[in-house]
């Protein structure tokens, strides 16, 4: 029998979205709980370390956005089968998940001066680094970040990136950033996370 | 043949010891290469990123601790058939890296203020966050990470903790941590952990 999928996250995209990408990818169904602002003191007691996404695989807790998503991309067919290929798109995603931790960070600072140090960091620093340093290795490997052939990270990196770019306010892949954003164009066209995406709640990032 | 592993890193144990815990683990031999200070600039130029470890494997070159020593973990015969356990594998080193980073940040605050926070907010805060779940994790489990089985997430943990200690200027886990503790012990003796623990350069930490 299939196993029971419960993801629990919080009304928004984050660092769950790749999670469900890859569950629209693989066509499973999964129960996708959005935890309340008032219920998460309590959830938060109850999940490893605080945090969310979790992901329950019948009575197993998953977290760590990175873990939970390498295991849904073997799952549904978008791990290469070789170690070290499967090791070079481990280190991608988790490149995108720090990332994707500087804007969060920018984002919820609640001091004027600090967040607009921030967002230079961001702007002068660890774009650059980041999307540049990404770009660099889609356009020496091919298409994806692993070749011509898609796989979870490439998922994984459209997923926080759609959260990332809802921070934002900005297109930064369309503008400045060619080949990821040929990533992020197939991915959403993905005939499965098309749907998924044109039918998901609203989420604001 | 065998590939030519390189790994660069600088003249500490910090992320990088779990990989070198790894190599020592499986008899594997490997170009143990410390960047000095006043190298650093043009490395870092010409890694991905702009950081360290990098393995170099062969002419590939992986990135990221995390990704690296599962990779190894797989090699050395540390990693579980069962994709759900490896999942839960990655989670945990996954987290013992974001501790480490906490850690990692309070040491290197320059300013006095804001260094006594966040001694205070590691202390109250995340030792008994992170360590206090890793631990009742490892008392549901059995005797390591994974269960009666050693993997390569304690050899991670292991690594990371020893370079956390010497920050940190004290035994932590020898204190109030009893099942990491045994973890922690375990590792130290194994016989080829033990051999290279004792012929390694002294690092501070």
């Amino acid at each position: 029998m299939a196993p029971v999928y419960k993801l629990k996250f919080f009304n928004f995209m984050g660092v769950a979205e790749p999670i469900r990408y890859l569950f629209a990818f693989g066509g499973i169904s999964y129960k996708n709980i959005e935890i309340e602002d008032a219920d998460w003191p309590d959830v938060q007691k109850s999940v490893p370390f605080g945090k969310l996404p979790v992901l329950e695989v019948d009575k197993k807790v998953l977290y760590q956005s990175v873990a939970i998503s390498r295991y849904l991309g073997k799952l549904v067919g978008l791990l290469p089968n070789d170690d070290l290929e499967a090791a070079e798109l481990d280190a991608i995603a988790l490149t995108v998940f720090d990332f994707g931790t500087k804007v969060h960070e920018w984002y919820h600072e609640q001091d004027k001066e600090k967040k607009l140090y921030l967002q230079k960091e961001l702007e002068e620093r660890w774009c650059p680094r980041y999307l540049g340093d990404l770009e660099e290795i889609v356009k020496q490997k091919g298409t994806y970040f692993g070749g011509q052939k898609l796989s979870w990270a490439d998922l994984y990196f459209v997923g926080i990136m759609e959260s990332i770019e809802g921070m934002w306010g900005s297109k930064i892949l369309e503008k400045q950033y060619p080949s990821l954003f040929t990533i992020y164009k197939h991915v959403h066209e993905i005939p499965a996370i098309e749907t998924y995406v044109s039918n998901r709640p609203h989420y604001k990032y």
